[in-house]
């Protein structure tokens, strides 16, 4: 059992272990999403994150994200419990459509006290819209799509419009008096649409006026592999016992996907207090501290793909068992990949891995297909067939069926094959269900090729 | 350009179209997710959508969800404002660790008004939990991290405890005066504490006198791939139109993944009503409904595998290349899928397409990679290399470089193959980014697979 493997399976322990500053009074925000799909969870929201990532991006303290679905009195009661919190600006994503039940709008006019009133202008504007989708659909009904979209156009007085990516447009509402209450900012459901919107929603005069005074506070990222969290919670008490000024930075820890996150907010002030956290951390952890600048693994692997010889990228092939894909996917994720990436074998079967990894059968029989030396052979087939630098090979037990005493569900093999003899190979066992396990295993895949890299580079310069 | 493809590409207006019904008055609840972590995007949230499933399941109507970080004021205000709404029951997500940032357990006994003790058996049994850990990680610090866990032992008085999953007990806290306001249930973050925690939780007598009097919804779900959403809206009209009694029924339609989900909730007495909607769909949609039991396109595609030729499953196979190994992936995701997935190939690089996918190098000199020809020629390279009764081959530009005039960013060529020379081809042309692209070509490719068997069992029958 090697060092790597072991924080991954032993999540005991919350997340995250945070130490907090007070907090200068700069703008907060709120997000209501809104929709019954997302509430009821069939439908992943995906514009919370998104938000509350360029809110912090602006210095903006982001205080809640509230769900409800498509209810008048739901929406209401969420919008006036933000105004009661203070909070300067509430972004609203959702609820913009052509139908009934799309409300936001008018939610959002009464909440501010404003009469809801038709922009010919933008109505024409939308019917404009509409009109290539006719051709696309030769069958629809373009006179009651033209009908509900009317709706659309419908909007509270005095607000500034947000043109319309897809059909529907964005708005910024003020209070009806200013300062007696939050802005809002009426954001559209799909992230195509909402995305583009909100670059337009902060170059308005209003939100930028409500945002004012907003602290930029800097934000920086560590990642660490092969530690338990408590272990960094530990590091946080060492370094206060120390006299570092940790109560200065705002310092969040979290597991993700096997690693650990190390995020801290600070105001510029504070940067020298970073700067010595930052050194007990790596005098600490220097083994499994793999990224100071929040770069991923995916990230950095592609990079010293293309870096170990400059002008010649390395190229890099795998043939997978239970992961079934999801490791080549992961390494065909970042734009660019193809100047790297050779290609992959998913061999699911043992056919298959006899076949088009050239594993010997009788190894299969003699140590059965989980099992470091089939990894080896599938990394090593890998690198053959198709032509790499450097092959993974990856075959485990995923579950939630084909576990034994001997090996268990969660049992998986890895072996990285390099340039020159180079092998890495290991046994991990990791815990989860039978989705947790094939993601898990592409982190720890993505670190051995990490160590390996590394490892070619040392020894080249 | 086949019909099948456009409504991928059409996504413009709003998601969700639905009608609601009034609802009679049954136990409501909200969640509460704790953790900056969440709150700041950088880990989506897992448990409030599983949370909001197993309400359902349960007939309680959920009427907010919220996410706050890990500060005592924000969760108190969320805890309050979810009282005054005259919520039955809440349940909180995580801020159960060991260290001082974790408040949950605390925040709740002031909000309930109930003093925090030293549960010693508790405590005992923390420690039991703790002491196998020692053997994993042999260079921990044992004092510091019982002590910090002493602390997971200090809860409400006459809380219900549940026990710890990992070493953090979870808590069911009725209000001091009964029917007083809430009673809130404490859950930890990890999911894989929280969704066991759970079921236990459910079993408290606390929680279910709390949740006394919830209606029974039943719940339905249809799907359709191929059409836009703006027909099922018209469907919706022409229905009520013919009388349909649509207001007792809470009908949700939404878009994922590229096809569209219709979920109607109701009443039992109502299920006539559900039945003629559904005839209507049926009428309406013939050629794009595939799913009336709320069954997916993969679970289909599997039962089809299984179920054509009794006995024997036929075998599938897959080449991709810019899909880069998702396909496969999401092949191989339902357990059992060794049964009829025999493997497949990434053939991201051309040579890797000529040499692991026997394609002749003059037809991607003649068509280039991207073209129907290339993936037919992938298809039959999978069905062929191994060894399979369907192959699937994928070919397109999923950006953002690479894309030209004739053959654009989002341009994708899918082909099946199947026994007897039965074959399907097609190009799409998918919007959005990268992942966008990537993710919605399996979806396509699904399809195509589920037709291509579907004809087969219609012939073979």
């Amino acid at each position: 059992v090697s060092a790597e493997e072991a924080p991954i399976g032993s999540v005991s322990a919350e997340s995250p272990a945070a130490t907090r500053a007070d907090q200068a009074r700069g703008a907060r925000a709120g997000i209501l999403v809104t929709g019954t799909e997302v509430l009821t969870g069939r439908v992943a929201d995906r514009n919370g994150p998104w938000l509350a990532d360029r809110l912090e991006e602006l210095g903006v303290d982001l205080a809640y994200i509230a769900i409800v679905g498509d209810r008048r009195e739901d929406m209401l009661a969420a919008l006036r419990f933000m105004a009661e919190q203070g909070l300067d600006v509430v972004l609203t994503s959702g609820g913009l459509g052509p139908t009934a039940d799309d409300l936001t709008a008018e939610v959002v006019g009464e909440f501010q006290g404003r009469e809801m009133v038709l922009d010919e202008a933008l109505e024409e504007r939308i019917a404009e819209i509409l009109r290539p989708l006719a051709k696309r659909w030769p069958n629809l009904d373009m006179d009651a799509i033209r009908q509900s979209n009317r709706k659309q156009a419908v909007i509270p007085t005095g607000a500034s419009i947000l043109e319309p990516v897809g059909t529907a447009p964005g708005l910024v509402v003020g209070p009806a008096q200013p300062g007696a209450g939050p802005t809002v900012v009426v954001l559209p459901g799909p992230p195509r649409e909402l995305q583009p919107m909100w670059r337009a929603a902060v170059e308005t005069e209003s939100l930028r006026a409500a945002l004012a005074g907003a602290t930029v506070y800097s934000r920086r990222m560590l990642r660490l592999f092969g530690i338990p969290e408590s272990e960094i919670a530990e590091t946080l008490r060492a370094a206060e016992r120390d006299g570092l000024e940790l109560d200065r930075l705002e310092i969040t820890t979290c597991l993700r996907r096997g690693e650990i996150e190390v995020v801290t907010r600070y105001e510029p002030a504070a940067a020298r207090v970073y700067e010595a956290f930052v050194a007990v951390v790596r005098a600490r952890h220097a083994d499994t501290l793999f990224s100071e600048d929040g770069s991923s693994v995916d990230e950095q692997v592609a990079t010293l793909l293309r870096g170990v010889s400059p002008g010649r990228p390395l190229t890099i092939a795998t043939v997978e068992s239970c992961t079934g894909g999801l490791l080549a996917a992961r390494l065909t994720e970042l734009p660019g990949a193809s100047e790297y990436m050779r290609g992959g074998i998913v061999a699911y079967s043992n056919d298959a891995k006899i076949s088009e990894a050239d594993v010997p059968a009788e190894l299969i029989e003699r140590h059965g297909a989980v099992s470091s030396e089939v990894a080896q052979a599938l990394a090593e087939g890998a690198q053959a067939r198709l032509g790499a630098d450097v092959g993974v090979g990856v075959t485990g037990v995923a579950g939630p069926d084909g576990g034994t005493a001997e090996k268990p569900v969660g049992l998986v093999c890895l072996s990285v094959a390099g340039p020159a003899g180079a092998l890495l190979t290991r046994s991990v066992s990791l815990p989860g269900g039978r989705a947790d396990v094939r993601d898990r295993t592409t982190t720890v895949a993505l670190h051995m090729v990490r160590r390996l890299l590394v490892d070619l580079g040392a020894d080249g310069s």
